[in-house]
């Protein structure tokens, strides 16, 4: 039986409805009761499809996909199932099922590969809840230990580790999520949506991504003083929204100013105590800064942190600065981008070699072992918006290279 | 029996339990739980003092003290008792009790006026969960229609309407809070905490407000498009956080060069969709403008607005400015003034005579009937914080000097 587009649209048709806002897109972050419903639902659907499933103490669900050779290292076909807030119905979810359906095809088909396969769902790619990211996946190359858990919190001062809890996890064996990937991993293979618009502009069905954008997350806290907006005067105030204003201000111009294509954002800013006639004692926000040349991402920063000062100072305010992601440009596995290129040819697809401007889980694997990446085309480039379309019909013939590809026996 | 400093202290205690933030200040936003529960216990307190108790349509509370002379018009003396957001346990909420005592005062001396008395605790004079201001006094002066009430919302959405309906109020029996205030009030007498520093640096007593600034206030949405923050490019964003910073960053240096000590304050803002990774689609923040001087005021709007449309045309954004409210600076009673700082002598209390750099809810009653407005000392000029603080004994101060004036008869 062949990949079957009906089958993929009722998975995500389905895990739509894991959202907190429905009517309003996908809002399915980490460790809430919409992520345990799509992850239970991954856990049928895995089983269903013939594989064994467990879910690691990161909260990644796993479904294996045994090999004829016992001692091969594994296939791991990944991407994420926690989504941004509002965001659309294919951002990572798509990839999981891709994987599962790569499966359900090999099983009705009676192919066994060398290699066994795992299929897995990673928990907390977006990093949106805690300002972080890549949670899964960083925990299972063993770069998340209980003291993280307990420092890294949401807006509403909730750590990790008390969100694990109520989410029906033990933080306290987080050790055990670590796999020996070296060793144990032959190769990391994701399939994504672009969340860009250049293979849709282009007509072009296969993304054959060649390197990741590097990111360096930041969260600034700008501290003033609470005053009464009518009986403070201009110069005896300490407003934490002028001063942070002033920067923010120039971010945008900085990010052009840095070339490498960089890109900086602050998407995400909290005021306190946020009201009409109070002086802002404290603002809070987010810095998104990413390129694919280091040093451009390493100059917009500095610029930040340099205006932050002159202009706290000025003002009598007060910052800090606290780094929650750091992640460098990446060069994906050339051999294995060799072989889906000439799946896709062969398949009749056709393919272009691109830089992927977001992360994705591929990222902080393809460090440490062969690590690839396809995308398929984003409908008009929208993403982490309710608009965020991929039809179907590029799903299949994704999955139909990565199939191609693994039949191959060779990599 | 004189002035009880300790029934004020009990009272003011008793009232700082009425919060939704319990341990970080005091925060009474209109129609929610807390500020049912301080209006039920001012019911309780306005008629053990010997007052007849209604709470009208708008939720004002108010107790009415009988004069010697059936036909003669009211004394109002009135204060909000509601609160910003982690504000203090004194604003607002001080006036109404001082109000409380004077009456407990003149019951117990056996005290009666000419005139009636009506102690009224007002509803949401600070505006801030609806971005309004001076409901309940403005609704007596029949300015709050039907329409309003539906139009203004707070940031969940809800309208005035439907929180009214929660809150145990009849929004369609609005038109019934209207009095006929040149008919049938003869003056408006309001306590209040300073607010600001001036008293507590000078150590003066009492402060003489002989005027008001005027205050505008506008509600700013700015719309772009929600985007990747990393697949996007920085020429293809519709970044709404990066036109309202740089518009925010400005403000305060316009107040600067208006001119007329005027103020501006930028302290609400919201972003959507809040999110690290994604570029804002939307952001709506406050702007408070204050001067004793109209044209500086119009001046710093005229400014903010004219940026607003550079900066959004520049990169593709709309916006929209909602007026919210826009009251003109005020002088208030010189007759009355000058019987308070008569009084004050005569109790050997020193006062000052200044301006309010605060709104009240004696400055939209101003323009419609005698007024006057009398400050207690605030501790270090901190308010709308939990810092906030008046000496109990500054209040009986003030009950003193308000006592002894009406006492005279002559007004």
């Amino acid at each position: 039986m062949a990949i079957v587009e009906e089958r993929i649209k009722k998975n995500l048709e389905d895990l739509a409805l894991f959202t907190s806002t429905p009517g309003n897109g996908t809002t399915r972050l980490p460790f809430t009761p919409e992520a345990r419903g799509a992850v239970e639902y991954l856990r049928k659907e895995l089983r269903d499809a013939g594989m064994t499933v467990r879910e690691d103490a990161a909260g990644n669900i796993i479904g294996r996909y045994p090999g004829s050779r016992p001692d091969a290292p594994v296939l791991m076909i990944a991407s994420h199932f926690d989504s941004v807030k509002n965001g659309g119905n294919f951002d990572g979810i798509a990839g999981v099922i891709a994987g599962i359906e790569l499966v359900r095809h090999f099983r009705e088909e009676g192919i066994v590969l060398q290699h066994p396969i795992e299929i897995v769902g990673t928990n907390d790619e977006e990093g949106l809840r805690f300002g972080t990211g890549y949670f899964g996946t960083r925990a299972m190359a063993g770069e998340i230990g209980i003291p993280y858990l307990r420092s890294m919190k949401d807006m509403d001062g909730i750590s990790i580790h008390d969100a694990m809890l109520a989410y029906g996890l033990d933080p306290q064996g987080i050790s055990t999520a670590e796999r020996d990937l070296a060793g144990e991993i032959a190769a990391f293979i994701e399939i994504h949506i672009e969340q860009g618009p250049v293979l849709y502009n282009t007509g072009v069905e296969i993304g054959l991504v060649e390197g990741i954008v590097g990111l360096k997350r930041f969260r600034v806290t700008v501290q003033g003083q609470a005053d009464h907006a009518g009986t403070t005067p201009m110069d005896m105030r300490i407003d934490a929204m002028d001063c942070a204003a002033k920067v923010i201000a120039k971010i945008s111009d900085w990010a052009v100013d840095a070339g490498g294509n960089a890109v900086a954002t602050v998407g995400s800013l909290e005021v306190f105590p946020n009201a009409i006639n109070i002086v802002a004692e404290k603002v809070i926000f987010s810095v998104d800064i990413r390129s694919i040349d280091e040093t451009a991402i390493i100059s917009i920063c500095e610029r930040i942190k340099k205006e932050l000062a002159v202009t706290c100072r000025a003002k009598g305010a007060s910052f800090s600065v606290e780094e929650t992601l750091n992640v460098l440009p990446v060069r994906l596995d050339e051999r294995i981008l060799s072989q889906f290129e000439k799946s896709s040819r062969e398949l009749g697809y056709s393919s272009l070699r691109m830089i992927s401007g977001a992360g994705h889980d591929t990222l902080p694997m393809a460090t440490k072992l062969p690590s690839a990446l396809l995308f398929v085309p984003s409908r008009k480039g929208r993403s982490h918006c309710q608009e965020e379309w991929t039809d179907y019909g590029d799903l299949v013939k994704a999955i139909e290279v990565l199939s191609a590809m693994l039949k191959t026996n060779d990599y």
